[in-house]
């Protein structure tokens, strides 16, 4: 029997695609995530409309990546590694939709807020805002890389997120209380957010699956988490 | 070549097993979620501790069920419909994990909560409660079945979840409104309501994985949703 180079050239192609859309996919992510946090902040009603719009981008991919992933186990059925790294897409690609998804719902609290927010608490949302634009982006290096030990810091990190995310839940809820005339924003405002939180959390997710990529085993132990209450319902 | 009866049996017998893990997986979510729904209405801490408790059976299943997947792709190399079951049952065990998770996380609010709470606000959360865990059951019978119209009819019906989640709401916000004391329990609530929301969605997710499972088409057009505000931050 003869090699075939094509095909198997072909065969890493696809590999490499499927790769690289998700870095874009997340690179997509990364700035609707950034957006959502500046137009919270500045209020800025026609940059939450972007990353509304531009949602679909990131829906779309990972449409296409779950048609990759199924074409790649009909036709090539990989093994192992390459199990694991199409598997590992699939699941990742669906930690970043939800990504994009709670962008867009920071977004679209925006824009029912129609007055500026105290300083402390913007200032706040800021903080914590800030921290998980950083962890997104390790947490696509960790991929790019294939580095367990930048998904593992991402995953140990998480914790700071709870307790950036403890403190801005202390601002709303100050704020709640300041005036009964502030119920329906702070409301807003506790779901924004609780969605930095969850937004961590999906990245903290994605840490743990290129661990397993890289390493075939699980990242040990509990998730270390920060000290919180209104936020996750715990003590 | 001859048959290989005991290999084709068997590789049947992993489909259908993975098939069972997923229904008995759902069987405990069910559980989860109305005895969540009980505890939060009246205030029985015992049954919420119960919840949480149990949560990790559920967590178990999930990855006892991804380790069936992988095993299944990399062993028998699934081809059309048997493909579509294996990828159908990896999404729909994280879906129904995270209904776990949500169901949890309610039971854990339930213990912050140390008052009774008004009958008005108990009863609207029962509501939506019951909807969901109909919902839940629908959904499940859809996938024993594989009956794309029973999942259908989970899909379309999401938009009263939707409708009865934003009465909810509203139970919720006068209940903050009416009293400044209200303020932390009320935001447990605003929460709780929220994560009956959400488990309504991921039932829609897995209403959809089974349309697709088996019928081999995505669900059309756009997801019915109902008229909210505070829930999804939508006009």
């Amino acid at each position: 029997m003869t090699e075939k180079p094509h095909t198997v050239k072909s065969y890493e192609e696809q590999l490499q695609h499927l790769s690289n859309d998700l870095v874009i996919m997340g690179g997509n992510c990364e700035l609707a995530f950034s957006n959502a946090i500046k137009a919270i902040c500045k209020n800025d009603h026609a940059l939450a409309d972007d990353v509304i719009n531009n949602d679909t981008v990131i829906d779309n991919f990972e449409t296409q990546i779950e048609q990759e992933v199924v074409n790649l186990i009909a036709l090539r059925q990989p093994m192992a590694i390459d199990l694991r790294e199409t598997v590992t897409a699939l699941k990742m690609s669906s930690d970043l939709e939800r990504v994009g998804d709670l962008a867009k719902n920071i977004a679209k609290r925006t824009k029912l807020i129609k007055k500026k927010l105290p300083n402390e608490l913007t200032e706040s949302i800021e903080r914590v805002g800030l921290l998980v634009q950083k962890q997104l982006k390790s947490v696509l290096d960790s991929y790019t890389n294939r580095s367990p030990d930048i998904a593992q810091d991402v995953w140990e990190k998480d914790e700071q997120v709870d307790d950036l995310t403890n403190n801005c839940m202390e601002e709303v809820i100050k704020y709640l209380k300041s005036d009964s005339e502030n119920i329906e924003y702070g409301s807003h405002l506790l779901f924004v957010t609780k969605n930095i939180e969850r937004i961590g959390d999906h990245l903290t997710n994605v840490a743990e699956q290129v661990y397993f990529l890289v390493n075939g085993t699980y990242l040990e132990g509990d998730r270390p988490k920060g000290s919180q209450s209104i936020v996750t319902g715990e003590k």
